[in-house]
């Protein structure tokens, strides 16, 4: 607990931005981005599933694979185990705890949102299809494990 | 406003992904956006006036560019110029009726932000601080005449 907290601090130390964030502001900002993601995934899978527009999907895969390594670790600063952003936080106090399998997870999403970046861009349906399915379960794995229902 | 409501209407088709999307989805995905996008901000105003880091300032101007570009016209359905997202939207009724001005605004905010990115990718703190000046007033100029204070 400690060391996640203390690398987490250096984090938002070294971003200059985060040091003076707010709790419920840091919060507000990670429901922003996965609000953001969500979207954009949502787009994607209304492509798979209905008339596929190549331009619309590459954007959207860009969007969340931006965002998946914009730096979202340095928004789950000390003291937002709990806490009210857009809403009450649904983060459990596991993912302060357990800082290697978070990191594990991490860079799961983000090598599965990389792939479904490089696929959209490529316009390989087949391709988009199997990496939003890979990003989508990756994105539930750090559901399942640190988000309450 | 029936020109702006069935451009709408057409965008929200074109994409699917919006032709089924509750206003109160289409209000905080929206507000999840803005949200992102004061983030990455405030990481590039923090860089400005604390110690610059260039891949972090990159990062985030991109996330911004990446943003502004990602077709949230669409989320501005019919039927949302009321109504609460993460919060009651703060959008003016006129914003649904000036689709000329919105367009113009819009579009200055895009090719700020473009310049950002650009300005950021360079590594060129100067550039970066014009930038980013620009890319706020052309935030500011939409706020100020289509959002509620």
């Amino acid at each position: 607990m400690k060391r996640i907290l203390a690398v987490l601090a250096l984090a938002s130390l070294a971003s200059g931005a985060s040091a003076q964030m707010k709790p419920e502001d840091a919060i507000k900002f990670r429901q922003s981005a996965y609000g953001f993601m969500a979207w954009n995934m949502g787009k994607i899978k209304a492509n798979l599933e209905g008339t596929y527009n190549k331009d619309e999907v590459a954007k959207a895969a860009h969007a969340v694979a931006v965002t998946a390594t914009s730096g979202m670790g340095a928004l789950y600063l000390p003291g937002t185990d709990k806490g009210t952003g857009w809403k009450e936080t649904r983060v459990k106090p596991e993912f302060f705890q357990q800082q290697e399998e978070v990191g594990k997870l991490a860079r799961a999403f983000n090598a599965a949102a990389a792939e479904l970046d490089k696929a959209a861009a490529s316009g390989d349906m087949a391709a988009v299809k199997a990496a939003f399915g890979k990003t989508g379960e990756s994105c539930k794995a750090c559901h399942d494990k640190f988000r309450k229902d």
